[in-house]
């Protein structure tokens, strides 16, 4: 049974898709039952830490013989929202838009990118990885007829605040930001930005300090 | 003064890069002295976890006044690692090679890409973003004669293992990975893998409960 608890924090969220891929690895390779030091074994967690986790959502496990990967799995799945899959819009097809557009992480775990928009003429018509490119003049309406909930930025940073700004006045409600800026956004939507100069800091202040 | 605690959490490090990029902010617009409560304003942190993250460290600010945004901001550049710039490497010049090459945020946080590696010998000589690309049979010279400890693999996923196999041998310790697969390596090698479908998962987690 699953707790609308609106205090999950955000880390456990985030833990919760780490375990899924372990999950997923695991029961490709024919593995039934997982104890919860083996599902964290490759992930710098505890074992107390991802049965803590999923005591947020019930109780999953058998003490002593650990969790069903398949049920542990389709949970997970549900908790995350991704027994059914999403429609996802892309804004900016420079290289780093193009370079998602081709990414296959994302269908694999239900985001079907269905549609690039793009304020270059030379751009709009065509097609990366099988997403055709519009203009950025047709966003608002394509957002509507098609009820699309999620939308990656990957503009420019002196076009993101504009282009958040439009995306939330037409119905999106989650923004993953790749552009190097703060975003100012109304409260209700849910925004993450990837800055990936952040994750190599950590790395280096681990290299400094171990 | 900094305390060598090898047991500071993961994600109080990746905080102080939060920190950092408002109070770089805060300085640019001309802020001299910031509340714990401002410093985290935009952040979904409260004032207290700043305050209790940064006592990791020693102690900076002033109650009831603040912190001095000069001061804090050095301060957490040299916790970081930041007072000085790391020369990396990128191995793998797809599409998300390439946008990572043409990437400004890198230099900003002082990260400086010397070189690029790939199979491929239709893009060995040229350049991306002016880092020139080499044939990878040359990356463990390079990696020794120019003492790099960074890299950044954005190879496909059948070829990041053997890539970061490479890499761990010839001197590299900390690798920020973007192949969606698990890489083993000795442990004394920091790694980090983004995962962009992951960042999708944990707003859609949001979106379906809030």
């Amino acid at each position: 049974m699953q707790k609308k608890d609106r205090r999950i924090p955000e880390e456990t969220v985030r833990r919760l898709s780490l375990y899924l891929r372990t999950l997923r690895f695991m029961e490709n390779k024919g593995v039934q039952v997982i104890s919860s030091e083996r599902l964290t074994k490759h992930l710098n967690i505890t074992g107390a830490q991802a049965r803590k986790d999923l005591t947020y959502f019930g109780s999953f496990g058998q003490p002593g013989v650990g969790y069903n990967v398949n049920r542990l799995r389709k949970k997970i799945e549900e908790i995350l929202g991704l027994d059914h899959s999403w429609n996802v819009i892309l804004v900016g097809c420079g290289k780093l838009g193009a370079a998602l557009l081709a990414y296959p992480g994302f269908r694999r775990f239900g985001f079907r990118i269905t549609a690039a928009f793009d304020n270059n003429p030379d751009k709009v018509g065509r097609t990366i990885g099988k997403v055709p490119i519009i203009t950025d003049q047709k966003m608002e309406e394509f957002i509507r007829k098609n009820d699309v909930k999620v939308a990656i930025i990957t503009a420019p940073a002196e076009a993101a605040q504009e282009i958040a700004r439009r995306l939330a006045e037409s119905g999106i409600s989650a923004i993953l930001n790749f552009a190097p800026r703060y975003l100012v956004i109304p409260e209700k939507i849910q925004i993450k930005s990837v800055d990936m100069a952040m994750e190599l800091e950590s790395l280096v202040y681990y290299l400094k300090n171990h």
